[in-house]
């Protein structure tokens, strides 16, 4: 027997879809075209993804989300509520827009080069050759295959080299159409085969031996990044960056390990990381009037839940004790079978990781870093929805993976956003007036904060008072930039008549919005910093240091192009030692994925460093709990250990 | 604008069809589930795919194949003629039931040793190791992929391992299933390269070393066959073959490199020749219980054309000059990417050939032979569709090839057959009553007369006087026997009611008749041992040498069991020299494939004796043509060069 069908109806936009009676409402809602985000990964626990039944029969699982009331109005949780009839929903804007579209890419840095150089004389895996090959005849019918070999020893010493059934499969055409002028596109081994013969992985009409094109690819589990790098030249020529469409499915990456335990919810995740990274691809491709075809490999950095979903690998025994991932260094695949937008038979290379919780991006830091290269010991933080953090030197490395929440990447911040045009990046607040001036990327109308906005602003906040060290909102200030908001008490950054269109979240059709941060929001960033903090500790003290101990520190994270490495100390996110021991690198992985591209050598080392890093499992001891409890205070429960903030509280008069 | 539709109607049995105005009639046809062969190719030459428009307006293309007369009855060529309208159109059943329907499965020798032993200790490819693997534990929580590696490494002595991303994807699942008590099948490089990591190809749940499953396939012009292979004892399990799907799309492989041009013509042939194999294959799997990912490797013999529509490359230039294949020897690629029905991530080895004329499986008959090994000047002949001729020894080796069209293979004949069941294997011929005696495979009611049944019947009516040096009959012979049949003067070798059911093409449905053969059907012969002979001639012409100086005779091909060497000196097919310089090795393809599964060494070699071989282009000189004519005799023109054959016609009264 098969179940009945009905409509669903999907308000204000009255999209319709016909399903199966007993479909979840979150699937119903999507086959009409909306999306609703389950920031949880659709177990009830978070309550965002409520909607409002108008009509219709439904059955709701119990859900302490849902209180007697909203059920008599209608409300019901989207991921727990079935649908047993013809039925229409309202779907209020927030839950849909709550995740802004993808392809909404950042702001171009043309032929920037890249911001860690490659030492190492570049020696990529892709490299192309232009051949003039000797047209076959009766007394010279060596096959197509072997004759192309043939030149490529006689011209460019390439001994030999082997290839794959879709390159043949078209190589007679090829040669023949391009009157037997061609370049040959070889990949000279890669990190799993690094002497074996190179493989023939396009042939292409005419000389195109000028640039090499390739893909650096960052898979956060909030924010996806990609780099278009010139191997020919070593060039970064443009990047892009988009939220990762698997938030719908869950904020973090336990949500989204849970997620893919139900039927087809693998499939659904790898599909959205796919289609997010192909639409940034194609607009970078777009750009420069290029083809899929032309990019001939990619480097993929992620943490172990991203690069498995990546892959469609199941992902639950990263969650289950004793925490296991399928693999830590995956093989090379072809494009193709990922379906990947560039050339099908490009290799997607990604990045070694640790374990179940340090990623291939981590130890792509770590290259970038150079802290494994040298003998001082070093502290390398990547904020991320993560936050993972390496300890130590040539000698020795210690890892551990905290859980930060993406609030420094702008999402789960109600006016956060991603570090492009427009988006707040330094506040400064008056002591006496409480106004704020701020600075917004690329000097455009502000349409929201990213991360290092918002570690400007907490800092701003504290330290003139605003918000107490517990992070609440002084409601007796003398200034109507605090109010009572939807949410609680806020603070008004910009009022929508300074704004630019659409607030944060980049949808253009909406009208401009007064710029706030709320309370919850404060918590949200408090909790992620207190994250961060209790790992550092942690890992030091584990290896019976002090702060004080460790020489430098290295930050890498989605907070865009900067931190105010002041600000940061003074919110509690990083420890108060000697600001000459803070070093900032940006995105770490994306860069860390770009040099694998550019460098043989560099690539082999990253298998090195992820073998010889110590994974530190915090929730096996108490003291991150303690630790991170101390660090919900701004900036930290214990002040003495931050004395440069408590000097400048109590010059401010707050000590 | 798009075309009309238009309903065919395809007669006696009603089928209907909907297709669009303009479709060639033959697709038309195909469309409604009847196939009609096109042995040309669809050129309009050979006039086999004749068919009668009952109703409808069609459009011809103009034909030499059809009158006057034949165009008022409503004739039409079904490759020829396009469908205007709504139509019906009658398919005489012997244009049907020309190509016999695949699956018709030789009968099976169980677990027979093979033809040629492999002398070299057996090494095979695929090895299976049996694995007790300690779960991960929060003290040990190594990777999936790692803990498996670790454990081949530990248990089994093998350093490395490399795998595919669909084996990760199950690995997790795969190891819990089966409480970490697994079976790990390994592929220990390839040809391509040999000293590479192996390659994780499954995990089997349990201990399934016992054997380790293997296909040899060969896949000829007219003939497919397909050997189940045990690697773990040698054994050849079974065996399977059919016609190749891709007959009706033309006989020769000149045919079908002509519909190969048709749009989707290649990628039809591509998927025809797999439906033949997968149900060879299909069915050598339920006779067994197995399922097709029990089956971790084939070897593939056939020649350029039948390697490159196997492959999906285009054979174009194999047929214009200067004759260029796109490639000689294939890499290694993956039962998925072709679509065979094996398990998924097996490989499937193309053997190499030569040329555009000579292909892996001649370099495996040379295998067979092991005339490459020795030093006595050896001939070996392989009797296919096209026949392939190689001269040498561990010197040298010369190779052509000539059409000689599918008649041996039962194909192009009228009551012919493959060498399965039924099939009349032997004739003798009552020198006074022209009466036959017959002796059929398995002793069985007869169905049909196979190659070797064929040279012997040939033989004995030329010995007899049933038919004169041109190959026809005489009609003054006092015999029943002999009588005016549809397509001229025809030999009864049967009568309907000794026959089995149906005739020789397998269909069951249809009631028995008698087994003939026709003068069309002798001539069609004829012109088959002609080309054979006058290649031989040439070739070892060709190298200054007479035929009594070969020493050796090696013969393979598809005549079955056996060949009567004295028949087939008899009729000329082969030089008349002392009979002891003869052996017969029947599918040398096959047993070429089944050694190359067997022995790493041993395939290694056939890349060695395919780059030895010179090939010689017998359209390049006329002595073949001359050679040729005067081969169109029984035995020959030039009795003299036959003595044995002239004694015997002078003791029966015939000199």
């Amino acid at each position: 027997m098969t179940n009945a069908i009905c409509r669903i109806t999907v308000l204000p936009d009255r999209r319709e879809a016909i399903v199966e009676q007993g479909t979840l409402l979150q699937e119903a809602i999507a086959a009409t075209g909306v999306a609703v985000s389950l920031p949880c990964g659709g177990q009830g626990r978070c309550g965002r993804c409520l909607v409002r039944v108008e009509d219709g029969p439904v059955r709701r699982r119990a859900s302490a989300r849902l209180t007697p009331a909203q059920v008599q109005e209608g409300y019901a949780l989207a991921c727990q509520t079935t649908i047993e009839g013809n039925v229409t929903v309202y779907v209020p804007p927030q839950q849909a827009e709550h995740v802004p579209s993808d392809g909404a890419t950042g702001a171009a840095d043309k032929a920037a080069p890249l911001a860690v150089a490659c030492e190492h004389r570049a020696e990529p895996w892709i490299k192309k050759y232009a051949l003039t090959i000797e047209p076959p005849s009766l007394d010279d019918n060596t096959n197509d295959f072997d004759r192309l070999r043939r030149e490529l020893a006689r011209q460019h010493q390439v001994a030999d080299c082997v290839t794959t059934l879709p390159v043949l499969q078209t190589l007679a055409g090829k040669l023949r159409a391009a009157n037997w002028q061609v370049t040959a596109v070889l990949e000279h081994g890669n990190w799993q085969a690094p002497d074996s013969a190179p493989r023939l992985v396009d042939v292409c009409p005419g000389d195109t031996t000028g640039r090499t094109l390739a893909l650096a690819i960052d898979i956060g589990t909030t924010t996806n990044v990609v780099y278009l790098v010139d191997l020919a030249s070593g060039a970064l020529l443009d990047q892009a960056s988009a939220y990762n469409g698997q938030i719908a499915c869950g904020e973090d990456v336990i949500s989204r390990i849970i997620y893919a335990r139900r039927p087809g919810g693998l499939e659904r995740l790898q599909a959205l990381v796919m289609q997010t990274l192909n639409g940034l691809i194609d607009d970078l491709l777009a750009r420069h009037g290029l083809t899929p075809e032309e990019i001939y490999l990619a480097a993929v950095a992620g943490n172990t839940t991203m690069i498995h979903l990546f892959l469609g690998l199941d992902p639950q025994h990263i969650r289950l004790e004793p925490y296991i991932p399928t693999v830590n260094h995956p093989m090379p695949v072809t494009a193709a079978a990922l379906g990947l937008h560039i050339h099908p038979q490009a290799t997607v290379d990604c990045l070694p990781g640790v374990g179940s919780y340090v990623g291939g991006d981590i130890t792509a830091g770590v290259v970038c870093s150079r802290m494994a290269e040298e003998e001082p010991v070093t502290l390398f933080i990547d904020v991320g929805t993560n936050g993972e953090i390496v300890l130590g030197n040539s000698e020795w490395l210690l890892s551990c993976a905290c859980s930060a929440g993406p609030a420094f990447e702008g999402a789960g911040v109600a006016c956060g956003m991603r570090a492009t045009e427009g988006a707040i990046e330094r506040v400064r607040i008056d002591r006496r007036t409480f106004e704020p001036t701020y600075e917004s990327i690329g000097g455009a109308a502000p349409r929201g904060i990213c991360g290092s906005g918002m570690i400007s602003l907490l800092g701003e906040m504290f330290v003139t008072g605003v918000i107490d060290k517990s992070g609440h909102l002084n409601r007796h200030l003398d200034t109507p930039r605090i109010r009572e908001g939807a949410d609680g008490p806020e603070y008004v950054i910009a009022w929508a008549s300074e704004a630019g269109n659409g607030n944060g979240n980049g949808n253009g059709s909406e009208r401009a919005a007064d710029i706030v941060i709320t309370e919850p929001d404060i918590q949200n960033l408090l909790r992620a910093k207190a994250a961060i903090y209790a790992g550092i500790s942690v890992l030091v003290h584990s290896m019976g240091l002090e702060i004080a101990d460790v020489e430098r520190f290295i930050i890498g994270g989605a907070f865009g192009k900067y931190i105010d490495i002041d600000k940061a100390v003074e919110i509690g996110l990083l420890p108060d030692v000697e600001r000459e021991r803070f070093t900032y690198l940006g995105n770490t992985s994306v860069q860390g994925a770009a040099i694998a591209l550019l460098c043989r050598e560099h690539r082999a080392h990253m298998a090195e460093i992820a073998k010889m890093m110590t994974y530190l499992e915090l929730g096996a001891d108490n003291s991150f709990m303690n630790e991170f409890t101390l660090a919900l205070f701004l900036p930290h429960t214990d002040l003495d250990s931050f004395h440069s903030v408590k000097r400048e509280l109590v010059a401010n008069g707050r000590g």
